[in-house]
């Protein structure tokens, strides 16, 4: 348990929560903080920051649990449609610094979007980022 | 292979893409409609639309790549930190009906945000709906 970890108190029953489910591995609860109605967060027990330091098998476990969340929140607040996200690190938007997924329903008109500035990748950008992310992949294995 | 679909087409390699990573089950490619620089995409080979259908052991497969495809992706644009985004559904921005992950790279000034309308959940609703979405779990089940 890191000190001071808010979700590491969830996930030990020491702070209550809203839980719609929960296994020897991870917690899901609803954030009472909601962006929209049925926001809820999937976390695993043990502390990990995020995406960047969780280990494969605790992030594979965790999120093969997400269809079946998903679909129980958005049938609840018969939103159509879902957002599942992880920010990792706080230039990403994490504030809470144990790794957890929102699931976010969404139908038209609920006030939350994302804002999509897509741009256009050149060929050569294309080529050669895609060799840089390749490679760094194999120095770090 | 879903007819006309672009994501199976590239799974099956009669599309081109930048690749980043590829295994039996899966594809990583650099999306050529940006929103940052190095902005990622995951794919299963096999066509499922998003969230709500794939299989729980498809998910789980995927998702486990999801810290190494992440660590090499914000090392070479030298980000700090990301969002790994699954749009499921056109209410939720989803533009191509086969499931991917998002990987989006993030560092401040980079024009890219999520807005975070968060609003505050009552003990009553927060209760209420916890209890309806743990019932809705088990009767899909």
């Amino acid at each position: 348990m890191e000190e001071g970890c808010i979700f590491c108190k969830i996930a030990a029953g020491a702070v209550p929560c809203f839980k719609i489910y929960e296994d020897d591995l991870m917690v899901s609860f609803l954030d009472i903080g909601p962006v929209v109605l049925g926001h809820t967060l999937v976390i695993p027990k043990k502390h990990y920051r995020n995406v960047l330091d969780v280990p494969a098998e605790v992030i594979s476990s965790i999120s093969g649990r997400l269809p079946m969340l998903a679909r129980a929140v958005i049938s609840v607040v018969q939103a159509p449609a879902c957002h599942v996200l992880l920010n990792s690190g706080v230039e990403a938007m994490q504030s809470v610094h144990h790794l957890h997924y929102h699931i976010i329903p969404r139908k038209y008109g609920d006030g939350f979007g994302v804002p999509w500035p897509a741009g256009q990748l050149d060929a050569g950008t294309g080529r050669q980022m895609a060799a840089e992310i390749t490679a760094a992949m194999h120095q770090s294995h």
